[in-house]
């Protein structure tokens, strides 16, 4: 048996084309584009390549970005000023401040700053209260897409035994309460879980967001399982090329899993699309327009 | 093999003392009592019983208690008005509004006029949020005492596994994040579940908050489990009394688990001890004062 491939790519396109159609229409009744401003704090260049992309991607999608370039010395109280104005700004819906920050700057208090309605990464706490008590909110991108891409692939998940292998605050957490959300029976595993092979096992849905690549095997899967492989990281490999490898040995995965997603073009391309979303859903709510239907 | 019981009401004495030294002390470094204001809406029995007892607990902690009893046809803004009152009162740490409010009341609304600080429930947003991502906050009464008498009885939880069957925002979903941050490996049931005796059955804690008397029996628990049973309803006898009723059927689990709370006298003195305790830390935080050992 060979394993269907999510393609997280094709769908992240699609889904880019709804956010850019749903973006022309707010353009054309408002009399502006919705607004994203990227913040970024020195030179970290994996960071200034996302920033980029996500900047490119925002005016391909008919939205108007904003780009904010701070020296890695920037003191606490030039980036809360910048949040603030950025805040107190119309015309813009949508404010991502790029993580990782210089060690000196206080990362959670410049996350609270952010008005959580313009929040688009979802990492202030009212909009992790909100996505926890199953109120409207701002969802964080990644476990987002994740979501999306197991709804279309399995359409109602209700009832489904999931796993989700991480509870950072960025993944896993999240990803766990969309999943609860979603009526799944829903257990998080992490660093100290004792038998991850058993727990990964019983599952029907496995999410995988733990940044050791390969770490989960494909005699762990349960046949036909659907896997979500969040995890990306650039693994030198013995020709002295880096490759970029997933939580799960995916090679292995494909012969027992009944779909998954690969690395890359899988979950990666979801990011971006849905922080595109957010931000013209964001704009929506502000505008005090109902949510955009589609997305 | 018979479980051991878990004695929560004398927890709950014990917690209610400690509280009320940290009360004692706080009020002759500040020359104030910690207050608690509760609102009662109506004239349903039960919450009229439960803030009455909830004012008495608050006094013998030596902490002031404002008792506000609004009729049942009070308007929203009425009722809005009275928080901001609350809210700005400096003699008032904890606001507590009793649940459930009368129909035409938007709860939601009440609860996020709330004061995060002072919202001794834990059941805003933003509270909800600081849990999930692991943030200082208040949290659930009820699910922290279930957490209280967990370590009191394991010590160190890390690396078991633990459901909590029953996803309500007022005790499963908190309770959840409460072990998840305490590194249990954690799953999530409810009534959508497909096989709900088997994931019992790999649990080394099961907490129960389900409101089905006697739901979970005997032989679905893992010998040696240690069982915190939230529910209790009243439940009418063969002969016409009414008895209070666990989601566990008690004297089967006896049998097999390691350590069970009692219904009554488990889980439920615990939840008037911690909202003490949330009140008395509400004050030292307002006040500036590191927060209060021992509780
Ligand atoms: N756009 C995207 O595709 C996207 C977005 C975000 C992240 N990612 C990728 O997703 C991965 C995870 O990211 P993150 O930010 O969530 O990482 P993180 O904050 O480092 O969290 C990793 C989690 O994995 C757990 N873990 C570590 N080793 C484990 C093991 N041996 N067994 C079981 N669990 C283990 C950790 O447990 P403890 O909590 O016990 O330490 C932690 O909860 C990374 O590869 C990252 O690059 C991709
Ligand atoms: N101080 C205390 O001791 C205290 C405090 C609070 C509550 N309680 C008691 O705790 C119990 C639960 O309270 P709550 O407010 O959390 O209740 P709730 O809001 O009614 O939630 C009940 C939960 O149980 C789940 N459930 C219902 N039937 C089930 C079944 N057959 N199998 C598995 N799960 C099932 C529901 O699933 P769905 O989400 O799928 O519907 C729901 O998530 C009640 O008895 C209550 O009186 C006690």
């Amino acid at each position: 048996m060979t394993a269907r491939l999510i393609d997280g790519k094709a769908f992240a396109a699609g889904l880019r084309e709804r956010v850019a159609g749903v973006a022309a229409s707010f353009a054309s009744s408002q009399g502006r584009q919705p607004g994203l401003a990227v913040v970024l704090v020195g030179e970290h260049p994996p960071s200034a390549a996302y920033v980029r992309s996500k900047a490119k991607a925002t005016r391909e999608a008919g939205m108007e970005s904003f780009e904010h370039k701070l020296l890695a010395d920037v003191s606490q109280g030039q980036l809360m000023a910048l949040v603030d104005e950025l805040n107190a700004d119309p015309a813009v819906d949508g404010i991502l401040v790029q993580m990782p920050l210089p060690k000196h700057i206080d990362e959670q208090e410049v996350i609270q700053r952010i008005d959580p309605e313009k929040d688009v990464d979802g990492f202030h706490p009212m909009n992790a209260g909100r996505l926890s008590i199953g109120l409207e909110g701002l969802v964080p991108c990644t476990p987002l897409g994740c979501l999306m891409l197991l709804q279309h692939e399995l359409g109602d998940l209700s009832g489904l035994d999931a796993i989700v292998v991480g509870r950072s605050n960025i993944v896993g957490k999240p990803m766990a309460q969309l999943l609860i959300q979603a009526s799944c029976t829903v257990t998080v595993a992490h660093s100290r879980t004792k038998d991850l092979p058993a727990a990964v096992r019983r599952a029907d849905i496995v999410v995988a967001a733990v940044g050791r690549p390969e770490l989960i095997r494909g005699n762990w899967l349960k046949p036909g399982a659907t896997v979500i492989d969040v995890g990306q990281e650039r693994v030198e490999q013995a020709d002295g090329t880096r490759k970029l490898l997933g939580d799960v040995a995916s090679s292995e995965a494909m012969e027992v899993a009944g779909a998954i997603t690969p690395v890359p073009g899988g979950v990666g391309p979801m990011t971006i699309a849905c922080l595109l979303r957010n931000t013209v859903v964001a704009a929506h709510r502000r505008a005090g327009l109902p949510n955009p239907e589609g997305l």
